[in-house]
């Protein structure tokens, strides 16, 4: 394989979180640094993107910071999202609703507790042709825990998926060899997004360490394994999410309640470049980083004035983006890659 | 139940971490705090105390702070502890050796990689009747990571007691049910400490919190159920031992390596009072607590002029002990406790 790829389009980015005012200011441009034009926004502002009206808002303080990439929208599954406010998403050019259980994650309070009283906003999505994205895990309680949040909520997949065969799903940053396999039984609407952290992690590599802690957590090396198979297997229901999450360093550098997440996006094309090569698997990086999701998403957006080449070629993560208490520390920061995005043409 | 316990000996502890130095200074007087006045100190210095002249003189540092404790000391296992060193240290009084794998936690850099190079210790150990303490786990590789490493070093635990049946040998903080039952399945020279933190933690509670971030790490529900179930059954196999483990807050405070231990030593009995009572237990808790270890390891120690009671009464554990950057944060700092020890006949 050689030492450099050239992109036919730049990376489309399933899973993306810039948070709002000074912090989307540090981060927004950074998604083009990772090689990424297309940035699929979670919702989950404080308060929530609840209405069409906020999501509209929001996009346009994005595109006020960067109006170059190409963001598709989302609403956060809440009573407040009706059937109707489904139609009126639909016809604003929204393109997702992301459902977070309640509790399980950053700004997660408002989340659902059960998804029946859903299934009318889940007929109507199915109608308009919206995407679902589901943050699939179940509350740690009774038996359940971190490690198993995730494959415990695997029956409610499958339960959404039969009752609605048409809604197309994505279960977001798959973490375990048990969800990979259930995503493969689900038919055809039924996809996954996978992390460019969680690629690398296990459990030994969060346990005191909160800047590779993130929700879900990362899991057993079997998992990880499972994670780059699929990625790696050319299988179109698996593509690329970074679920890039910056939280400024004071609340990751807590000893009780340190923030979940991991921020990969500077750097995002680059972290999965390593890993695909790691494995002998540089001819699949392009279909999981380009052309899965933006097929599934059947994504339409704005050209790109500008082009991706992964380079082969050792760099330094920086140990932060950004100054003082508000900086972000990247994954892997202080470490050396292997590879590098080159944006061309700018 | 009473809401007053007064135990007719103060508490054993037989997994103690003091430090040296500063940390040791500030950290021995909360040995009577928790209600103990036997401790069993480990050896894991930097560098750790490997001969006998060594763990003789850490022996009159500790009692230059505090006299009125009885200090069983302990060396670290490493090719300096040859047999003979074993026969001098049990002319000196020195009661056990403690074995860490390499590198799985606090000091253990100098732990052991292979355990037939020491059968020679251990058969002279057996001789002299002294105690095998068994940090139980192997170095995460391959599909060993820290939720298993306990579980897969039991092969070993069984393999040393058959090799040596006579050896008294302590499974060090058993985490797991596996661990649980494999010491139950051996003779009765086998034995194991349980913690105080391990009686209330679960993965959940250090995801994000270095302060409950230990190792072992803190594993499912049904293992913290396995160890209250141990812990209060009366089986002698099962005592005190707290591994309470002091760090100073700069190396807990951190996103990248914060230092694995939770500092349970200022209100140990209270912990366990706690939990005990949760279970509606506290009549087995003088056993767990006093008896089982003292019986164990045939205690022989100095009268204590002071004796402990338990209370049912609301206290709030202090957020710190200590000032500045090497202030230990104790286990459920800023906390309600239900219980508390007083010290009567000071």
């Amino acid at each position: 394989m050689a030492d450099t790829i050239t992109l036919s389009k730049p990376v489309a980015d399933f899973h993306v979180h810039v948070r709002d005012g000074d912090m989307m200011k540090l981060v927004v441009p950074t998604i083009k640094l990772g090689g990424v034009s297309v940035a699929y926004i979670m919702p989950n502002l404080v308060p929530p993107l609840t209405s069409v009206a906020d999501v509209l808002a929001y996009k346009s303080r994005l595109e006020a910071v960067d109006p170059s990439i190409t963001y598709v929208m989302t609403l956060y599954l809440s009573p407040a999202v009706t059937p109707a406010v489904i139609h009126d998403a639909a016809k604003a050019g929204i393109t997702g609703v992301k459902c977070y259980p309640a509790g399980v994650t950053t700004n997660s309070e408002h989340g659902v507790a059960s998804y029946v009283p859903y299934y009318p906003t889940f007929a109507a999505m199915e109608e308009e042709d919206m995407v679902l994205n589901l943050h699939g895990e179940c509350p740690s309680a009774g038996h359940i825990h971190l490690l198993n949040a995730e494959e415990e909520f695997l029956p409610t997949l499958k339960d959404i998926h039969t009752r609605f065969p048409k809604l197309r799903i994505v279960l977001e940053h798959c973490t375990s060899a048990a969800a990979i396999q259930a995503v493969k039984d689900c038919g055809a609407t039924v996809a996954a997004t996978i992390t460019a952290h969680h690629l690398f992690l296990t459990i030994d590599n969060w346990a005191g360490n909160s800047f590779n802690y993130c929700k879900p957590v990362a899991k057993f090396p079997a998992d990880k394994q499972a994670l780059l198979d699929a990625a790696t297997s050319g299988d179109p229901k698996f593509f690329f999410g970074s679920d890039s999450a910056p939280h400024p360093i004071v609340n990751k550098e807590k000893g009780n309640g340190a923030a979940a997440g991991v921020f990969t996006q500077t750097h995002a094309a680059a972290y999965v470049a390593e890993a695909f090569d790691q494995l002998g698997k540089l001819d699949k990086i392009e279909a999981f980083l380009c052309d899965f999701g933006r097929q599934f998403y059947k994504i339409r957006e704005k050209k790109a004035e500008w082009s991706v080449v992964l380079k082969k070629e050792q760099n330094v993560v920086p140990p932060l983006l950004g100054n003082g208490a508000s900086a972000v520390v990247p994954f892997k920061a202080g470490e050396k890659l292997n590879w590098k995005v080159e944006i061309v043409g700018l």
